[in-house]
């Protein structure tokens, strides 16, 4: 089946935020899906999103998920591995679950001892997102064009990963399978440790020097403005990848260390070369057109 | 004298490149200047400057610069100081001169023994600039709304001083006054080390890990893509006090291990919620308008 053909009559969302509802809303617009669930702990807030045409019904209750063809996860990640499980004692095997998780190891570490979950369970991560919280902002073309990684359990049905897939591409995402592990390796490093340094040098600038903060810091440390405890959920889960990666990056720091208080600028001219080819290269691979923040005029040293 | 009432007879501009031309440019358009003198090494370039209309005659000698009222010099830093010299050589008290250098110490230092340009040198660095190098790029607005940090040596002209600081103001800049080593203990955390991190970030990412770096990645490491020979230099000229702010930063990326390591969700969410207020504060007192990195959309975690 092609993912433009790919029709689910019932399609469950828990956790009707930002992502979630932006899910439900490309969902939705490309006629992918007859009746969206939402589920969460704020009647209330479900309430608004039902009104405002997001989701098509509610409940607090997983219950209300029997017989949907496909639930979607968008809970903070510490609370993740739980509601898979609570999907999937509250449905039968008709049911496949996803997720949106930006760490997958922990997940799956967590569900390991439950074969239901590790069959009907399909995890994955959208490389899409928004410094904007809650489904008032959601975009149905959030997903378009970017990167889903599904990271499927050894025990997962092969028809099982392939709907799933189709769903993210139908929703349209480009998708790529990987394992939890590897994603967790790749994602510290290209994700978490950007996040950790960012934090670290703003926090670092006193409150007297911001004012002389300019485009450098703004972009450099912009990923800093955003949820502490989410992303110490984050970091907390992925501590051993994270681990990994930061204690490389603080050796590379410590050799720049030595080879400025030794004055060689062969060797500081390499590794800022290497830095900027790497990062072309990464601009060059970049799918959408050229990034406003690129081409934003002022840019002092 | 208002900065509105600045006029200049000639200006000299040493490097018509970008921050050259754009300086050239935004005093023509603000009517501060009837003739500007571009010095260069390329003469067939300065020949199309002035083609362009960015610069009204030109030269390879600073002789040429003979009754300017002022010579900004707009050259690589590891060159302003002998640049400097080579201008007070060649003109006489009238001739007041400053620049665009991003560091200021080094500069200072290395023209301490020379009484006439410590007299006549008012260092300048404004804290604008762009990715884009030439002067076919140059922009009159370019300065506009900026900071201009000014670091006058003590046995500076006080009458120089504020000569120079009204010609910055006249450009559209504002303009604050330190010492040549305060800039540059400030430009070490708010700049250069976030350039040293960012290329640390970039120069750590492999080739296959490229493809799944995303928006955090890309702001994080935007300054990456930097000139290497030019950040070679600043690094170089500021390595003592870019080696402070390095250390503390591995210090604190030694902490944030430990907690990790340990298992501190209390420390980390600490430290992140001090760098988001940090970063928060930061974005508060920009004076432009939202900066278009920041509603920009997609955000990965």
């Amino acid at each position: 089946m092609s993912a433009s053909k790919l029709k689910l009559n019932r399609l469950g969302v828990m956790g009707v935020g930002l992502i979630g509802g932006s899910l439900a809303v490309a969902a939705k617009r490309r006629g992918l899906v007859r009746e969206v669930i939402g589920i969460g702990r704020n009647l209330n807030r479900l309430k608004e999103a039902q009104r405002s045409g997001i989701i098509d019904s509610f409940s607090e209750d997983c219950s209300a998920l029997a017989g949907a063809d496909l639930a979607v996860v968008c809970t903070p990640v510490h609370r993740i591995a739980e509601n898979v499980s609570q999907i999937c004692a509250a449905t039968d095997d008709r049911t496949l679950v996803t997720d949106v998780g930006s760490i997958k190891g922990a997940i799956a570490r967590s569900l390991s001892e439950y074969p239901v979950a590790r069959k009907r369970f399909v995890g994955a991560h959208p490389l899409a997102g928004s410094h904007q919280t809650g489904f008032e902002h959601a975009d149905s073309n959030l997903f378009s064009g970017r990167l889903c990684i599904l990271t499927p359990d050894e025990q997962a049905n092969p028809e099982s990963v392939q709907r799933v897939g189709q769903f993210w591409e139908a929703i349209g995402m480009r998708v790529r399978e990987m394992s939890a592990e590897e994603h967790d390796r790749v994602l510290a490093l290209t994700s978490h440790l950007p996040h950790l340094v960012a934090a670290g040098l703003a926090a670092l600038v006193d409150e007297e020097s911001l004012e002389f903060a300019s485009t450098g810091f703004r972009d450099t440390t912009r990923i800093a403005a955003s949820d502490p405890e989410l992303w110490t959920a984050i970091f907390s889960l992925n501590s051993e990848q994270l681990d990994a990666v930061l204690g490389r990056l603080i050796e590379s720091l410590h050799h720049i260390r030595n080879d400025l208080k030794e004055g060689r600028e062969d060797r500081i001219l390499e590794f800022l070369t290497l830095a900027r080819d790497r990062r072309r290269r990464f601009q060059d691979g970049q799918p959408q057109a050229p990034i406003p923040s690129d081409s934003n005029g002022a840019e002092p040293q």
